[in-house]
């Protein structure tokens, strides 16, 4: 029987560890997580990301838990997921996912479906704040 | 360019955050961490397992680190990998990996693969405490 603990959007930073605390259970064998993070691939160019600014429609809570649920659903799974809105600098999480199952090739999965599906289906999208100056807007599968 | 920056066997608890700060990096988007942990299905059953006890060929080492590089090869992650040896408890961390990456993909990737290869190849046998006194050698691949 699948659960789902945590789907939440946040304005704070994201905790992984309350993740695996929240995920936690003696029956799971396995637990993966994932940690997307704002990242900066060349410190130096012009258009370097500096931050990004994460903004949700108002339904995205709704959507994130959906998104769980449907990840887990036929599984033994227990799932715990938030995504950061608000400006986050380089190194800072977007997204924080703890997966716990008995066994760990469905741990790996529904771990890999909600990230896939978050970067479909989630009403968030991003503004990079490039070392310039610059803003550019990103929608969804960014 | 990847890099292993831990693989090792332990006798002492595994840390995961320990793991995740040796992966730290900035140019990393994504980060995936696997545990694998002594599991308990029925606390009450006869052959309910209470403990695990893991040994390892003197060579485990040397075949962890190569694991892990293999793992990695041709991709920008970077790996960290323990496995503990010793009795464990049920809920305790046998294995720890945390992987870091400039992408999703390749993070999940990288960590499976780690893991799928320790099972077949990590010179590491385990013997299975049962709550009734019994105890049972298991091979690889377990």
């Amino acid at each position: 029987m699948s659960a789902v603990r945590i789907a939440r959007l946040s304005e704070e930073p994201l905790d992984l560890d309350a993740h695996l605390r929240a995920v936690e259970d003696d029956a799971s064998g396995a637990v993966t997580t994932f940690v997307g993070r704002v990242r900066n691939t060349d410190p130096d160019a012009a258009d370097a990301v500096i931050a990004l600014e994460y903004s949700a429609h108002p339904d995205a809570p709704a959507v994130l838990e959906r998104i769980a649920a449907a990840a887990a659903e036929g599984t033994d799974a227990i799932v715990a997921v938030s995504h950061r809105v608000g400006r986050l600098d380089v190194g800072e999480a977007a997204v924080v996912i703890a997966v716990a199952s008995g066994h760990r090739a469905e741990a790996f999965e529904v771990c890999r479906r909600v990230i896939e599906t978050i970067k479909t289906d989630l009403p968030v999208w991003k503004r990079q704040v490039e070392a310039d100056g610059t803003t550019q807007w990103k929608g969804l599968g960014g």
